[in-house]
């Protein structure tokens, strides 16, 4: 059986989760709770040089990092990743997207609104987080007007990706009100078969 | 023939330049100069919303954005992305390692240093990025230990990827000189088919 390790408050983990949901495939979890440096021991930079969760391990020991990465990895052969050529490639345009240009913006503001204190001298880096947040949102919204879902075909990695921290952006402060599309986006890849919400 | 829109002094549309010579397939260059706001016109946001190059526009008017979801989709068939299923897991890794860990820091190091005035206040930014960038040529250097590029079945688009800034990054203050792997390889890269230099 596989084994994925991750953190459970993690939504570039969660992405995982929802995905083998979804394909009804079993798993193992390992929890790493990253804030106390367990990504940083000798044992899990042995797994990962790069010191992050998700990390995918094979039953035979080999290990897969990037959440996008493993995303099409396990859902390759599945409708969930098309194999038309076009659709791949918007697949992972908006798997890069999502990395590049949306999840360090709000998936970080949410990070520090939500698991730093109060008082805390990152929360000087949220308005402009936010900014950016809202940047990333507005694609979508605009992406949104022609299509119901990410891709043309339908539901797909590339809307399990960007559902994993736009669904809790307002957590960070980048509220969805202005996005009436992208709300209803929510709802339909909520409404998925098999579709299980974050566990924390 | 494909069009590319891209500025010349970008790495992440010099990766496709280089991709494109060693496929040897024509294609028409559009430069676009996004530090003039090139990317904001509405002509642009048209082709792509996210505003950035580079971007590959095919005869029929299609467009992709993202230069990774690019080399991808034009490296598709070619020895440069291996059909494999782990070689395939493992390039997106890299992919995405590329865009998440190393180009926020490499790339922009390089260009605060590169092209803004000397007395401009992003460059206080310049600490934190060489501090990261250079964790993510740790990762690579350790790597390199074992293979002579980042898969192990050779030369693919995860290297034209991750060379794409490497190469300049002392531009950015982030020196090589602790990194003998990287500059080895770096050397092999060089020395490829029909390998071409950045021209900008």
């Amino acid at each position: 059986m596989i084994t994925l390790h991750g953190m459970s408050a993690s939504g570039n983990c969660y992405k995982l989760q929802l995905l083998l949901a979804q394909l009804e495939r079993p798993y193992r979890w390992v929890e790493v709770d990253t804030l106390s440096g367990a990504t940083r021991t000798p044992e899990f930079l042995a797994k990962n040089a790069n010191g992050k969760v998700p990390l995918l391990e094979l039953e035979d020991g080999r290990c897969l990092a990037e959440s996008n990465a493993i995303l099409c990895y396990l859902a390759e052969g599945s409708a969930y990743y098309p194999a038309e050529p076009w659709l791949r490639a918007q697949t992972l345009q908006w798997l890069f997207f999502e990395q590049y240009s949306h999840e360090p913006y709000v998936a970080v503001a949410r990070f520090i609104a939500k698991f730093l204190p109060p008082d805390h001298p990152r929360r000087a880096e949220l308005p402009r987080l936010q900014e950016r947040g809202h940047q990333a949102l507005a694609v979508m919204e605009g992406e949104l007007a022609t299509r119901d879902f990410m891709l043309a075909s339908g539901y797909s990695i590339a809307d399990i990706a960007l559902y994993a921290y736009t669904h809790d952006a307002p957590a960070g402060g980048v509220g969805l009100d202005a996005y009436p599309r992208l709300r209803a986006w929510l709802a339909r890849v909520e409404g998925q078969p098999r579709f299980i919400a974050q566990q924390a």
